[in-house]
């Protein structure tokens, strides 16, 4: 092997994904290991380099190779400085990853946010491959997103722009959530919330598909409100309308105000697939001016797990390949 | 006068505003012309060079001195080709501005929405002096807005963000509004949103401060509206109330998104001043989440009617001038 190659690093509370892929986004070589979250997470970059320098030594790449690594991690980071703030979940506070992965990997390294990394990748090789303006929504545990205009990463401020998940849905009266407010996106268009929310409809009308999946299994997921929209369960469609027009109204609301070429649905939500799309679809045209509601490409996103890595490449090709 | 100087040209329905501006963003000449909508405005730049040559003329500036001229207009326009697609006011169609000023004037030409560069001229010397993030929303006889992100005008992929005005903000059974939809922002925190407003509060319950008016002057404006909110007129209040609610909310939640540094209020209806802010930042601070309520400034804008030929100038500065 002897082509040049990026590194797309991307660090999750569990694992941590990395990739070499080449110029063109193609993904080489790719592989994870474990999250040591020890001692407020102090060895998970030494943990990550030793596992680029053993992969290199197996695939007999050379480290001139490596153009420049990308690193996508979880929390509030300033890319500036390439420090993360905080990222609660793996322990770390005012951490300087980009400064020690670059003395660990002699490599120029970029960092960012795992859900802005995620809208690159996809900007780049996935459903919204060469969209200059993009919208990212993941809907799984929580909501996340990345806004990308004019074929940059929209970082705002002090770093939190793309918390589309905490736009307010609900004005009054919403469920609370754990960013301090209430009635958030989040509480009502992630898999947690559209639970919930399923939960809530049986309690007013305990019949149906929903009550018998939660009699039979004790408990019932996100998955079990869309198979009982998908079987025409009145409760459980119910349900999906409510979130979808939530998440229709908030997304149209963005795209009358940043115009993008595409929207991207993922998490693991999304794999409800077109009839998901089709409910966001109805309430985005109501809400959205009508040259944006014909304009404007909603989309599953395509590169599931591996848009974190492929968005770390496209940062690291962007940013530190052309100086 | 011998310093090198940049050329703004804010062009308007009723009159074309120009002014020749240092470096620094100081004004050092300003006058306006009629704009001369007859032909459907083909000789608004042609009376716009002239007025310019005779400018120059007159105040001894040499040609060599304008380094390059920025030119607002209203509607839809093509930034990158310079091109004004669609101007309803001015007659404009597929209009190319850009080259044909370049050919009068033979000097460098950039052109932006009036709205986005009035956005650039409060970042430069007006409310958000030096902001790098910051969202202008304009409150007159309609809603405008400009977006500013990482220091550049957010257009989006045809030219149309900062359409903050058709934001949804009445889910249902909203006004309907120029641009095909219902329930805008536009509808219901313009100048004629408000009046509208403050006219069905009026239709509901014949009384009080607002009746009077209406009963004297047969008419109602948005600053009656707020004069009576001012005395604790109750109507007028409520109406306020209404207003700024929605104007907070979406002002909320695109700062969630794109988490501005500053959010700059101008227009007709901003003469309410303190007032106006206070209601605007009551809401925004229940829907925001609680860091950005926190770090987000909301100021009124502070260049008036000279916003946007220092915008004009501050893209001509900024585009035209690296080359």
């Amino acid at each position: 092997m002897n082509s040049q190659l990026l590194l797309g690093i991307d660090v999750g509370g569990t694992t941590v994904k990395l990739a070499f892929i080449d110029e063109e986004g193609i993904i080489v070589e790719k592989w994870e290991i474990a999250t040591n979250r020890d001692d407020k997470g102090k060895n998970i970059m030494k943990d990550v380099a030793d596992a680029v320098l053993a992969k290199i030594a197996e695939q007999n790449i050379s480290k001139e190779q490596i153009l420049a690594a990308g690193v996508g991690a979880p929390g509030y980071i300033d890319v500036e400085n390439g420090i993360i703030v905080e990222a609660v979940n793996l322990g770390w506070k005012n951490y300087p990853i980009q400064e020690e992965l670059e003395h660990l990997l002699q490599v120029p390294i970029v960092v960012d946010n795992d859900a802005n990394l995620a809208a690159g990748g996809e900007k780049w090789k996935g459903a919204g491959e060469g969209a200059e303006n993009l919208l990212a929504v993941t809907l799984g545990t929580g909501v996340g997103g990345g806004i990308i205009a004019g074929g940059e990463i929209i970082h705002g401020e002090s770093g939190l722009a793309g918390e589309i998940g905490h736009i307010t849905s609900v004005k009054s009266g919403g469920a609370k959530c754990n960013c301090g407010k209430s009635g958030c996106l989040e509480t009502v268009a992630s898999a947690t919330g559209i639970a919930r929310l399923g939960l809530e409809a049986i309690q007013l009308k305990p019949e149906g598909y929903l009550k018998s999946i939660l009699d039979e299994t004790g408990t019932l997921t996100a998955k079990d409100v869309f198979d009982g929209a998908k079987k025409e369960d009145e409760t459980a469609l119910g349900v999906i309308k409510e979130s979808t027009e939530h998440l229709g109204f908030a997304l149209a609301n963005l795209a009358n105000a940043l115009n993008p070429e595409t929207i991207v649905i993922g998490g693991g939500v999304s794999k409800a697939g077109a009839f998901l799309v089709d409910y966001i679809r109805s309430a985005f045209n109501q809400f959205a001016i009508p040259k944006i509601a014909k304009e404007t490409t909603i989309k599953i996103a395509k590169l599931e797990n591996d848009a974190g890595v492929i968005g770390a490449a496209w940062l690291a090709k962007q940013k530190r390949t052309s100086v």
